[in-house]
């Protein structure tokens, strides 16, 4: 998988990912992915991540169910940034249930919460204790 | 200026920052600020990032002229990712003359160059020796 090593992953063989919603343009949200993560991500057309806290492979939607279908992988100049356009199963990328993670927008020298919660984080995961896996 | 204090910045004291245009949504690059970048970038209405390579605080525009002006700035969840609405001076963002630094797209195990460059960096920098200044 040639196309593999134009990809500069970082000295924790990580890149960021943006994932970007193929139908509106929305950032939904970033997080990041390792050499295999990218590779499962195009074989499977669905986004897998690496999660940084649980030091493993993170199917995104795998507790939630809001995959994230695939439909473009775009590289950067610098070939360290990964920008995916995706369709997001539910309408629901973050573990706070909103759209998107970037719902905080600085206005006056405070960050003002502006998007809604579309669905409980107990109704997405199910009231349990430890953090959701977005 | 308490609103810093929400941003997460990690172990280099570092954040990745998007930026998109603020009227397509195309998304456009991703660099680095560091607290410092970020204070900068909200003051003066101009994204301010932070050059990990030359090791300073690096106006976007400073040599090119392709400034962003800010329209918005949001942070996400984990408060570790900023995502700038900007206007793109010139239309150019990337250093090698296209609209966006994210012009390779996978393709059949291939990485495509699908995006045209509007402008010769030799155009945008003159021609000189040294890494030109995005």
């Amino acid at each position: 998988m040639d196309w593999l090593d134009d990809v500069n992953f970082d000295e924790r063989g990580l890149v960021p990912a943006i994932a970007q919603d193929a139908a509106t343009g929305r950032v939904l949200m970033v997080a990041w992915m390792s050499r295999e993560a990218l590779a499962s991500t195009v074989e499977r057309g669905e986004a897998v991540y690496f999660s940084r806290s649980r030091g493993r492979l993170w199917k995104k939607g795998e507790e939630s169910g809001h995959v994230q279908r695939v439909k473009a992988v775009r590289l950067d100049c610098d070939g360290d940034v990964i920008l995916l356009a995706v369709e997001q199963a539910g309408g629901i990328a973050c573990h706070t249930g909103r759209e998107r993670c970037f719902f905080r927008r600085l206005a006056e020298g405070r960050w003002i919460d502006d998007e809604p919660v579309l669905k409980a984080p107990d109704a997405i995961y199910g009231a349990r204790s430890g953090k959701p896996v977005p």
